[in-house]
């Protein structure tokens, strides 16, 4: 079982696995003079990784919680380019006063507040979490946010994001798929599943990575290992 | 979003939500003269339940937590003939002296001692759970439990269980598939699943119903109304 206390956890800290993995796939067979299996024709490898509960903040929010001027810093990077897990945690005090501890920002900041948390948190916090494709939170309930410099209260944006998967125009045209569209993940292994409803996103910015929460990567114990494979 | 307080969250106090559709499915079809889907020409409802953690305990174990002579008590009955979450709770000590309180007992006793946790439990206990077959525990790490009467040491048994499908001989010829056998259960919903390696166990005194468990249950949101669909 990986360690969600990281909040990327089946992330490496140096090179992601499936990277590696792509890689060796393509030297060997162009060693072996073979052609190439439709897998390592692929122009990207593809990463999946899990996403603990985190927070996106603006900055007025992150100078309210941590002080005047305060700059989110990094603790670790995350494989999408310049996004990166924040030193920084808070407290989440939700709608029935119940509390999740350090909890995490992810950087760098934005134009709203969210918070993204998976079901078995709802249940600790006794309320129903609305799944929501990020940055959709019109209408969700929101939370009390605590640091140590205050309060920042947050009329909406509590919800379980829905399953996504990134990628760049190359990709989207390798698994022939367009923004929007609803994909699939089989994830392997003794208690493998498939993910319907994977969303699409498409942006030259993106690099190929599904993220799923830790209940969807726990139902079937993903580790950096586990053969995943994105349908359309 | 389900409790999962209650052990059985998906289970209805009364009748099963799924054993009433099936009954009105039949009914409807009959009454209006038509030749029934084949979903409804199934011997028996499916049910999806979903197990919070919990233990299955001997008589001996019974008594050395709750005292001499002590029999378990019936808290809620569960949909297989004769079994229950009873009354009475535990304190789950694990290998690193982390603690999971309010561990429900499920009954009648049995002739082994086996502690069920899901993946999240596992982290929250800071140990790798094994995922077994229920009943077969050999080699598996145990833990201490604490009643109000006394400790009690399992040196084995704590597992994540393998989901899987209870059923009768009929269930087993109307879906094809023998004892043993690997299905497939496709849960819908705006966040559905495909569960894979879904044991098939077979008995005269089984009715049909899929276990899984609370990670499996919060990765696709199962509801009561959520649909699903039992593939070979």
């Amino acid at each position: 079982m990986p360690d969600w206390g990281s909040v990327m956890a089946a992330s490496s800290p140096t090179l992601h696995r499936a990277v590696i993995e792509h890689m060796v796939r393509q030297a060997v067979y162009r060693r072996l003079g073979k052609p190439l299996p439709a897998t390592a024709t692929a122009p990207n490898p593809l990463v999946v990784n899990v996403s603990a509960r985190h927070c996106h903040l603006t900055q007025e929010a992150v100078e309210t919680l941590f002080g005047k001027g305060r700059q989110l810093t990094v603790h670790k990077w995350l494989y999408q380019e310049g996004q990166f897990a924040a030193k920084e945690t808070l407290t989440l005090i939700g709608p029935r006063s119940r509390v999740i501890s350090n909890l995490r920002i992810l950087g760098p900041c934005r134009s709203l507040n969210q918070v993204e948390l998976a079901y078995t948190d709802g249940i600790a916090l006794g309320f129903e979490l609305p799944l929501r494709i990020s940055g959709d939170i019109k209408g969700t309930l929101g939370c009390m946010l605590m640091g140590p410099a205050g309060f920042f209260e947050m009329t909406e944006g509590v919800i379980r994001a829905l399953r996504h998967v990134h990628m760049a125009p190359d990709d989207a045209a390798f698994y022939g798929v367009k923004a929007g569209e609803a994909m699939k993940l089989r994830i392997g292994g003794p208690c493998g599943i498939i993910l319907d409803n994977l969303l699409t996103r498409v942006d030259k910015s993106f690099k190929l990575e599904v993220h799923i929460d830790t209940d969807e990567g726990n139902a079937c114990n993903l580790q950096p290992g586990t053969p995943c494979e994105l349908l359309k």
